[in-house]
């Protein structure tokens, strides 16, 4: 991985770029501190690997890959005349490396069980901050960009938007990793056709058939992989599995728990407290996914039945069957069910929830309201990509595709 | 290649499918006759080599792959439980290895110039007939497969229709030979998806988002392959060639031909012609890419100095410019161009039209008239794909988009 | 995947071979076995991630993967007149699959330091009878297979030999996943030159170029990966900490552990006991990745400060300097180095150890005494390849490479 | 391909690379003159297609290609501090872009029969020579760099060595086209380890084992696909087929022939003629691929028999079947054969050499004589590969590998 002398060369392996050469000495300590080495150990798509075996990579591989885009993307531009000094490069790289530093383990997961009141956006800001002043106010400028604070507006585009090195990295990643070979985006080609017009990200002309495709790719990759079904499964179950824990902590039942999980198993921190109090952000940067998983592998032999089934069903991969529609479920159909389960395994009505739920999934492809893809015409006009495109329509693009679905327990 | 020993196995390298293994004994005979040994001369993507230097394979390749795609289709859906027999599967296997025969060398441009009358359809089906007989009737049963009068429906759908081995085929190999990697798709994955219900080919719901994929690959490889503006440009040009030729020798004017290739420039067979005497369909066999560049290359040197003047330029690649719109050009505009490059190059009236042409392509993404892409629902129901998509929509799919173009010598 | 329906297709999504279709209904259930399922969380290649960021691949999907290139090497076989049985088949296909079994998390380390006395074949033996037992003695020519007990003995060579599934697949996985493009080996084309000459495995003549090519790839790999001297560095700092951990836990020092590595850091379980007791088996299958680094990362705040100066230093990648050579280090060389970390550190004789350490590693290219690689010639003639080759000669082959190492902190 | 507008950026699409940019002016006017251009007409393998369908790739892809690899090369020792100014690195690119300049269709086949007296080496001279002349002196340095006289010896050896940006290019693209997988070579991976020291281009010691497996890689390629023995069988057919054809020009029998190939066929160009006018040397570079095929295709219907069935066998791929040994075949056996074959066509014992023939190939791996491949060590020594090996030693490197091999038409 970094070269073995750090005084030189440092380059990172990676499957899908070959080699990522690390630009400077800030990335290069910025991605050896713990804050981000910890990102080694925290999976990019939670328990999708149940699905996809492949899918084990981490938020470490992807954000040094969007940051590898980032460097590429930049030399574009300054191919091109646009103008973006040595600084504000770097500040665009470290914008991006840090872009996900606020996750922890199976992030949606853990969000709305056991950390309250504050998302991984919140933490991410506490993170670079306390690693800005660490680094002396070095960051400033990254901070900026990543906070669209900064006057060069499409700085900020390439880290955040609609089109963004960020999904160009995760689309490709996550196709990779999956065998989803139809996730595939031509980062490269697109990359090549970037420009910058009234300090506007735009992306020339004969670009739009690529871009179409990373639109159709993107909506594919939803579909097929982050909203597949069995993973939809998987991870509520996981987000049961962690209810039904905290639940018992706050009853005082006593849980196998690493030292930081049990801090925020047992305890209740709010957002202002992470602000108020280091330890606190220290506590959390300790989080990844063994303290999860290492947890849930010794829960399925506690002694309450209820976390023990569902952490057995998880490790053993027993998951729940699942049905799936454009409408919401009927109550009566629901409570049908409800009653099925839980005489067959004896459950009152408190904890039929934990084996019988529904809930729904919705994404959009594209959103003409947020700051969109633009076209560059060879004219000089710019469009919307919704605009721009006689495949991809407004309406259609637009419209939010919401799914429905049911889990139970299998062989019913 | 074909294995040295024929009595053996024989397999074909193939750089997409690695290793392609023939069936059977009807098959392997067929790929060792002079007429399909002659698609190893005919590149499948004519001049786009000019845009996209490695797109020199051949009609040889495409087909070999078409029939490994076929025998894979076919596996899946026995697999399944749709019955296919022996005889079957051969004639599915022989039928889309024959679809493409009758080609001549850069197809279009020869025939709008100087093969008339009869298209390469019909040449096909006379192709077939005669490899018929010499086979003593093998082929009937795969030509009844190839014109759709065979009972099994489907089997003409893996055939032809807008979710064919054919198109799988050449998406992802013309995606592979041009470096175009966005219009890779994953036949893979559409193979696995296949079925049969009421004798119509389907693809299960799940593989909804791998067509959406397909569909939006095949339209980005038109926009940016088949008709990208500079293939267009050559394109145009080789028929400018062939029309000049064609021209010259009705005028008895002297031209270096193949013998193959004078009898076609310098005669005029018909469609009857060509049904009635066999020795013209032989004479036809005969044509390949090396007939035509052949002899272009010498004509560069032509004492008519239009002639050379167009060969000289496809030759050197000195293309030229073309602008694109989407309404047409004025007429007004036209003439300007044409009077400008008319005393520039001292042409009259007549022969103009060699050097400034307009003209124009479209295309239909799909085609909702024709035998669509059927989607099956897990409910059992069976919806067209513009109906089964939420992304493309029946009226965006139908639109058939056209362009116009407008060519002349560049540095005007 | 695991199709949703059990009673239909079972297909595993594979990033390497796009799909791998399960035969048939026992190795569907030996796959959803608890002892399998365990696979999931057990990587592949340990500690060489902190090098190669991608290396997070799993036993799991390596012998599903090794078991898709059996149905392969099967299938070829039997194209070619090989008697093989449905029976026999589906023997291979579980010998493959189960050949690991017994791998515990980090085997190597974990052996060497907590589990004793017994190592993973002890163990793969152990758990494929307890699973023969629970499937009825459905393994007995599986189990007969991987022992070479069976009468035809290729079908042994294809699990274990220096040409077997496993190595195939593990060369081509490996190399994916860590992105050494050069560790590829041609599995397709091996395959198809497969055959079996009075009951042994051997490749056919043309194939001897691709042995050679596999040889020289195994060989790049061990020294680019495999033994890799960042990955060596890792590897020896986890035996430290286990080594370490296990002093403490003999001192009956506390210790942060999963109630299943609580059992083995603080008992001592004899092969025989792992005879005897079913319950010792369960125990151990139920370790694994997340038992052993769970717990090193809380040990990273131990209060005996080796233990958590070690663990930190893993967990945060501060990998020790290590130095390669030839020959074995001089004494005197090593005495100087230990002082001064002794001094810098203020360490005793005895503690030193886990900071400065010597060791030395070796790799075979290939083994002539032990099953060789067959090349069958033309003429009918049999040859090892070491003797068919006239790149690679049996002096240079056998010579066992040996390398010595000493590793201490950097910095000093 | 080459961007419309070349006044802008000139990008040209690969499908190994993705996009080479073409660094200057200079190389795009030298890529656009008609000397250059032609290399998109002669196929880099010459017959290989007969084996592998994929191999039509050209000269042109090639040479464009070892380019990029020399930017890539210059970049990487430029960011190790070696000095290489604008002007050298220009003088590389160009002295690799023309470094197959001279190559004729079918280059050893041609060479052997219809141009005599002069190789494509004497004619890339003249070439170069032409062109500096056209270009006004602009390739001095380039010319200096190819020849070996330019002070910075290195330069010279990224152009033409054991281990130059020719071999690189060729094998990585010789295996994508070809579909034999094993042939890849990480180009990447080397460029990366490339250095100077004392002028000498070394590799960095890590890099060793990437280098073995360039030499096996190589090794591989020569057996398996530059000297297949059915490209062998082709390859003689076509030298037979010229040698014919000179043989009855010499008698002034009447051969369709672009008229480019009738100067060469009819008349005898000596290399002082092709010095002494520069006429010729424009004829000769006239010649392509189309030129050859499109006389033979026209020859298969020639009265003579001899040529006539030699072409018509390549050109329906009827080849003759080869035996290949270590030994030189038996007089004896060879004559029993010839007696067989000549009672069956029919010939005489002079025109019995074109259908009995036999012929030998040899292929070092490497020349440990010629100028090596260094092996640089981290305490500084350099090394050549055959002594920094342990797996490559220089007795077996050295060893020239000699076959024989006999022809005859199949079906005696």
């Amino acid at each position: 991985m970094l070269n073995s002398n750090p005084n030189k060369r440092k380059i990172i392996n990676d499957p899908i770029y070959g080699f990522v050469t690390l630009p400077d000495e800030l990335i290069f300590d910025l991605i050896n501190h713990p804050f981000f080495q910890r990102l080694r150990r925290i999976k990019q798509l939670g328990m999708t690997n149940l699905v996809y075996p492949g899918a084990l990579h981490t938020r470490f591989q992807h954000t040094i890959g969007a940051m590898h885009l980032m460097i590429e993307a930049i030399k574009a531009l300054q191919s091109k005349g646009i103008e973006i000094t040595a600084e504000e490069a770097q500040a665009a790289n470290v914008a991006i490396l840090l872009h996900d530093i606020g996750h922890g383990p199976f992030s949606h997961a853990l969000e709305h069980t056991i950390v309250h009141g504050i998302n991984h956006e919140d933490i991410s800001a506490l993170l670079m901050n306390r690693l800005n002043k660490e680094f002396k106010g070095k960051l400033d400028l990254a901070i900026a960009v990543f906070n669209n604070r900064y006057k060069k507006k499409f700085l900020h585009q390439l880290v955040s938007s609609q089109l963004d090195m960020d999904r160009l990295d995760y689309l490709k990643r996550d196709s990779f990793f999956t065998g989803v070979s139809e996730g595939v985006v031509s980062s490269d080609r697109i990359i090549k056709m970037l420009n910058v017009v009234n300090d506007q990200l735009v992306i020339e002309e004969k670009g739009i058939y690529s871009i179409e495709k990373f639109i159709i790719a993107r909506r594919l990759m939803y579909w097929q992989v982050y909203l597949h079904k069995t993973v939809l499964v998987a991870e509520n179950m996981l987000v049961n599995v962690l209810t039904r824990a905290k639940e018992l902590a706050d009853k005082k039942v006593d849980l196998f728990c690493s030292p930081a999980l049990h801090e925020f198993l047992y305890k209740r921190y709010t957002k202002k407290l992470f602000e108020k109090e280091p330890a606190v952000l220290d506590l959390f940067a300790q989080l990844d996914d063994y303290d999860i998983f290492g947890a849930i592998k010794v829960w399925a032999k506690h002694e309450d039945v209820i976390l023990s089934t569902l952490c057995e069903n998880l490790i053993e991969r027993k998951l729940y069957k699942i049905e799936i529609q454009n409408e919401a479920f009927e109550k009566k159909y629901i409570a049908g069910i409800k009653k099925i389960v839980q005489q067959k395994l004896g459950l009152n009505e408190e904890e039929i929830k934990y084996f019988v739920f529904d809930n729904s999934v919705s994404n959009e492809i594209y959103n003409v309201s947020k700051i969109g893809i633009n076209i560059l015409f060879r004219n000089g006009k710019i469009k919307d990509i919704s605009a721009a495109s006689d495949q991809l329509n407004v309406e259609v693009l637009n419209k939010t595709v919401k799914k429905y679905f049911l889990c139970y327990p299998k062989g019913l």
